[in-house]
């Protein structure tokens, strides 16, 4: 018999971050390749040493897979994208484009647009990103005016990551690229996405109870 | 005949920048696992479609790998690392290990430590990402506090990545943290690193003349 996937979450979230906290990708990639899997959740509040031993930087979220374990949403959904074609295409050339736009997703536009908005939390005026951030997303409005998705002329883990990181409402009212709006669109209309985006909200909502 | 591998950089940058441009990152993982490579220039100053079409953020490096062409350096290394064990561990447990610190160099350090540099560059008070910096810095610094290198117990191309982002003067310069420090003096100290440093300052320094 072999054991599911795990997903590791908080057990309890403030409204804010409902439905955008990252185990949400892992469900996501689970829900498009069908893989098998249950959420486990660990203490929002007191986050322990046991915590702190599993993620060092104190997030979520985690996976398990039978003896491996790690974090790193991105790592994470490398590591699924090996168990099913439908999240990385298996060609040489279309895996390194999948490999190369899951990437860019983490330190091209991730590690600007997180920081902006993070920054823009606490100060309405003159983010000293802002140019930065329009720098990147006119890029990747180039590029996704271009085609439907990232890599390999259709859907992959890529996407996921990437429609995760722009559907993020400030990221997604920073300016007027209607490419990438579609691309949103597109990404968040997809039955998997709905499915996980339900759950994390369910899962979230349980613990007001 | 297999050709061999192509790193793309930029034909010049200033002073400031070199020995630190991304090529250097590839460079390393190719003279650890003794991959046969080759350098080749796109120019600094004039960055054409052509450019845009192989980088769309109008970075480098790119690698060209036969058919296979990538951008990202964190996506050039884990390409990199398929070819030899010696970049990463074939166990899936130790595997799994090198994939998670990985994506952890690019978005759990240097989606904080860029910006704070960048924020840094143009500000020298009150950066706000500053608390967000040293949170991650002294999260890490405990992991180092307990082993020599991030995954398997060994160098990995994990290290490559974080002791590149760590290596950064401002960055080691942000704060007391003597296990970071003694980690990147450890990865600095391979002849592997010096010969791509030499050779990366050596590739600039010709265009000089």
């Amino acid at each position: 018999m072999t054991r599911p996937l795990t997903i590791w979450t908080f057990d309890w979230v403030p409204q804010g971050p409902r439905g955008h906290v990252r185990d949400i990708r892992l469900r996501w990639a689970c829900e498009e390749a069908g893989l098998d899997y249950q959420v486990r959740s660990v203490p929002f509040r007191d986050r322990g040493a046991d915590h702190f031993s599993r993620q060092p930087f104190g997030q979520v979220p985690f996976l398990e897979d039978g003896e491996v374990t790690l974090f790193e949403s991105g790592a994470c959904l490398l590591h699924l994208a090996r168990k099913s074609e439908k999240l990385m295409p298996r060609s040489p050339k279309e895996e390194a484009e999948t490999l190369q736009w899951t990437i860019a997703a983490l330190n091209s536009i991730e590690m600007v647009s997180v920081p902006w908005w993070f920054i823009g939390l606490s100060n309405d005026t003159g983010n000293p990103l802002e140019q930065w951030m329009f720098q990147r997303l006119e890029r990747l409005e180039a590029v996704l005016a271009r085609r439907e998705w990232l890599a390999a002329g259709r859907f992959t883990v890529a996407d996921i990551l990437m429609s995760d990181a722009l559907r993020v409402p400030k990221v997604r009212a920073a300016g007027d690229f209607p490419a990438i709006r579609s691309y949103v669109d597109r990404a968040c209309a997809r039955p998997a996405f709905a499915k996980a985006y339900d759950d994390q909200i369910a899962h979230f909502a349980s613990a007001d109870r």
